[in-house]
């Protein structure tokens, strides 16, 4: 494809471009909602001659929102979101297959990460696309000339809207941003049915142990929380919960779930498994009473959940006895097994969200991005939800895809139910 | 108990009142939050002088609420919120043990319904308490002088809360309300566990039918529609949703229901249960396509949801065939069970809410009277939510009564929390 | 009709009919499997000059089975198997509108019973039907003229089994018997579906309380107790098993619940459930360990498996509080409910099984009453198991009766399994 | 370790032995019941003077048992049971760490292969260890003087125990064996446990799809199907159950199952998974009507269940798109996606049945070998099961390894329970 090789990017081996393409496209079986979002692109093309810059996990599913953005007309270039997380051969079929700039490589330096954001910034963007704010960022601080032509940005996480929100507040922001996390169809979905299979999946991996009949610990009842709970029952697990709150405490009693202090859970627990968001939520204390044999994993936030340092301080010994087991030997004779050093298991020994997951967060992406060309520029800045239409549209798609049809008010019923919750 | 007879009131029987002792002490065992509540009340009398209006369904946990009050320091009276829903021998035990004025009998007539609430105005209550806002309707309407004297009011439920958030924005609200539903561990609670349970055992003791490998059709996936589905597939049944909302419904594909428009599963099903909130979900073409032998009933919304006369419209015959059951032979041959007459089923044909539920909606109720007590009348007219600390309290209460602890933050954690949430 | 009232019999009240008739066509619309067989047996009358005295607990699924056996050419009579479980309006109306004579009256005497059996016994049957071998055993012993009579007998229970068995065992066993118990589509699935259910709406009906949330303790992990347990998980409890089988104790573990011994259940435990066939289960030392407020119920083996009188020599008091609940209050100063007086809960304040699995259990009866006439006496004597060909046409009628279709194996199919399965 | 360099063997890289043991030793953590056996044999030593041979698959687990058995006094040799199924650096281990000579390697050609279990021979065992009796069957045919030699031999899978019976009815066996296959803590566990769970971890690890919210199909309903389907379940998938036998097909449906034949199944599946043990139990016809993108899959007997010269027939194209998924374009225009060739998807693409589920089956073996030594050949030739002392020892382990403590009968209820039971 000789005009695919003219294009640029700086990837790790571009020859990795066929078994990118082939991945790509598996992936692409599995994201019916994006499919459907790339053939009204291909044929409406609305995002035609808008530049995009994309700071984004290199991986199979952004590589086909890559190309569907591309498909709608749009001039898209992706940089890497984390030096670690980008799939190379992905990359590679980028840039070669599909024409799309990527600036990319698995475990670039820290110099490498910030450049290849300035590659992605030297396209002079009318829409940024973050995950955790960090392209947003570096045109706030180091590029604040590119501003004015920016119609608006989307950030995908929960940390980088939190960031965003923050500059809003303090009135630094320069644009409006589309929180693609606030979309139903996103963080509900996530959260509970991909962080769920995917956190179990990634502590089967690997371990390859049974879950059935074990005591699995749970901390944390939020939307990752149920997820997996739920997901470690219907393998046969029995499972504890700790909280903080008492509202979600008690939803997770009444769930059929046992609740008790982590005090408590870490010594009965045969897996723990951290989604709280907060900091060393297993701690030295905790570490020091497990049982011999207990398997520690986080799935929450980076890889603080666990107090590591703590946990060393009590082993007298650590070796890694499978890959993303190590194994820690404690003063007191017994093992505790930590995953992934405390890394997200489920992207670490496992491939993180499926596709299936991807694809709804994605299609508001997709749909979010068209929605900022169609501003032209006259959204207030600030961070907003993703609009309603949007959200339910991306869900309406996905029952399509699924062949599922659902029910529509008659005007009688709507009538009916606006009269009496209005309260006429 | 001599000077009880002398307490005021109006009940069917006062001889039912030892009947109705017992059954109330029975209730009181399944309501631990309020009793711990009732302990403090009686310690710190935080109602001392206050009179309080209260028009709720007169049932055993309700009595326990008015005792609580009583014991609170409070001067109360009651009357009931619906003609039908009264229990006279726990109307009869209020005055006659509890020495708390009640103004209600079961099937008692219109004239007689407001008469009773007029009863209860005559108290000239500093705080209201309303199970669907008739009590502060009347008070707006008929007896306006009231208004100045009164602190707050309560009220109970959805319908309630959204004709006082009308009347709110109208402008002729006079004094605050609480909004008791609001809380989450009122509505949260009362739809999923209560509304879950109840509705299949209404139907169980109407039908005694086995759940097991029946096609159980639920319309609506709302926290009642949820309810009744876990509970459903939880004994065995085979579990259809029907809804209007995509989001929702793409939630019930996930949670492993399989969702159809209600065209195609009115005729799957054997047991239909409508729990939307709006009227006719089961319409007449619905009725003509169900299997022979379908049960249906209605769970959600007064008895709007199914259109009974569509259905007379297509029967050749009707009779009774078992308490609750009404069997139609429809001309095409087939029979349809409808149950409880399209009413609620879990209050026709059960007992309605288990005693567990109600005790966390009125420690609500209670503690909102302290909470109004407390403003001494600062509180701004308008509807208002419940303070969150009275959320979290019942919840944490609850938690307490059955010996489960949960985790605090350390002061470390929550400032982490904080420090990435706030996105400095 | 004229004629019906000739139909000799010995019941309650023969005006009670009309109500007894509905009933009985209710409980026949869940019994399609039942109604296959009637509407083969009325086409080809299998039955033709066969008489057969019944001996079951006369209910209306029973009555259906009558009819059925009626239609099928037979001469039939019922009488009762226990003399407490008659539904004296269904009595009246197999006598009164369905011409069977029949001799059971709710609450009689002993005398009366047995002389309620020698009536059915008068009858000179071809076949007995019986459920717990009483008929067999008076007309082993009081009318053995009869014997030479019989083609066979059927019995319905686990109870009626062993006792015959130990008759064939000791060469007194005069003809053979049927033990419709011992099919699959019967004991597998009313001990695992029916029971299962009708415990915990026997637990719901007595108390109304909330289950999810709470500690469910059932004691006895065989088939009923996987049922209960495993609906009480569906309703969002959480389940602890106590066993004395180790194999079955894993099995529970691996299913997810919390196994341990009954002596830390018992004080674990909301509500306690026994379903092991052993006597004492529950014992005094358990009693006096209970929470304050612990529910205690029997659906198990008789009255047997509480031990109520170790309760009563704890107790400072006792009174009923509600229908089939009864409270004692313990020296120590706690509160235990006892469900129905230990008697079989799901009997006692539910209706014991559903129709639907009745349906399984008669229409196995049916079929084996056919088999026994096909014989023409040439059965050897002793107790035979169900022919599986009976066994699988319940089952697959029961499928059809719910449109379920399944698939047959090829001849290709047959032959591979066969060469493989038999070694060759 | 200069001793152990002497042992002899034939493995593949004897420098593999470090990772080996490493891996070894990470599995006899996770087999508790295997271990306390272990400490009784290195006491006892039990096996003193025995020699062994095993034809084992040649794992982690299959190691663990080995040392076992040489720490009770056994002289023990092993050669693979499968070409393909040696771990090569746990046959390097075996060898060079624990001096047990070991003859396997992966891939090994035929001739080697049985190469391999003549040198197995060539140690005259007194006890055989068989995983589809290929050892017994070598012995009997090619090393007859063998016979004399051996105590007994133990088979491990329900083929061998097959081909064992058959050799017993044809009287050519020439020693007992214990099948091991046939304890309740083998069977009973690996299948409903073990491949429930290591199914869905092969389908997940071969595709990584989420699997809530599909419709997955499970041909068969043994205790395979019903580990299988309940797993799925688990995780969100709406599950639909093929089968032949109508009692099994019941259960699923009551059970809360969809069931239905393959034709229409294989239409509306996402997922299709066969465990039957039949052949072409998805045929060409299925392969034809099914959706664009269905994934099949086996997990029942070696290869057979799937049609894939019928799909083959029906291709347009095929390639290899993710490691062990085949994507076949139909002629149709359709995709179907086939897992590791049709292969036991649980062995192939993830890691078979965990150490927990084999810790079970192996000290059945162990405590197989200690019974075979202790008859002194007085056993009876034949195949016999294992003793039920043994089956719950394992059982009765198994719960001590995880703290779970029972109950046992009091001698008043032992008493009860036989007097009822017995009919006396």
């Amino acid at each position: 494809m000789s005009t695919a090789t003219a294009t640029p990017g700086d990837v790790k081996d571009r020859s990795l471009a066929e078994v990118g393409k082939k991945r790509i496209e598996w992936a692409f079986q599995w994201m019916p909602v994006l499919g459907s979002i790339r053939k009204e692109f291909q044929a409406a093309r609305p995002l035609q001659g808008i530049r995009i810059s994309a700071c984004l996990h290199v991986t199979t599913e952004t590589a086909n929102l890559m190309i569907t953005l591309r498909d709608g007309g749009a001039d898209a270039v992706l940089c890497a979101s984390n030096p670690l997380s980008t799939q190379d051969d992905v990359a590679a079929s980028l840039v070669e297959d599909y024409g799309i700039p990527t600036y990319s490589i698995k475990g670039e330096d820290n110099d490498t990460y910030y450049a290849h954001i300035q590659a992605a910034l030297d396209h002079k963007p009318h829409i940024t696309m973050d995950d955790g704010a960090d392209l947003v960022h570096q045109l706030h601080t180091e590029r604040t000339e590119l501003a004015d032509g920016v119609l608006g940005g989307t950030e995908e996480t929960t940390t980088g809207v939190i960031r965003l929100r923050a500059m809003a507040n303090d009135g630094v922001l320069k644009f409006p941003i589309v929180a693609v996390n606030d979309a139903m169809t996103k963080h509900f979905f996530d959260n509970r049915y991909g962080t769920g299979q995917s956190t179990i999946d990634g502590i089967l991996r690997a371990t390859n142990v049974l879950l059935a009949g074990l005591n699995v610990v749970v901390a944390g009842y939020g939307w990752c929380g149920r997820g997996v709970a739920s997901r470690a029952r219907g393998l046969g697990a029995s499972v504890i919960v700790t909280e903080v709150d008492p509202t979600r405490a008690l939803e997770a009693v009444m769930d059929g779930f046992r609740v008790m202090p982590m005090s408590e859970a870490a010594a009965a627990g045969d897996i723990i498994v951290t989604v709280t968001g907060d900091k060393h939520v297993v701690g030295k204390h905790h570490f020091e009473n497990m049982k011999d044999g207990a398997i520690v994993a986080n799935s929450g936030h980076f890889n603080v959940e666990l107090d590591l340092e703590g946990l060393a301080s009590l082993a007298a010994s650590r070796r890694t006895v499978r890959e993303f087991v190590e194994e820690y030997t404690l003063h007191n004779g017994r093992k505790v097994f930590v995953l992934a050093d405390g890394r997200l298991v489920n992207l670490s020994s496992a491939e993180g969200h499926p596709a299936a997951v991807m694809d709804m967060s994605f299609a508001n992406q997709a749909l979010a991005a068209r929605y900022l060309a169609e501003t032209h520029g006259h959204l207030a800045v600030g961070v907003h939800s993703v609009p309603e239409e949007i959200d339910k549209s991306v869900a309406r798609r996905k029952l399509d895809s699924m062949n599922v049809r659902i029910d529509t008010l008659s005007d009688e019923q709507e009538q009916y139910l606006s009269s009496w919750q209005e309260g006429t």
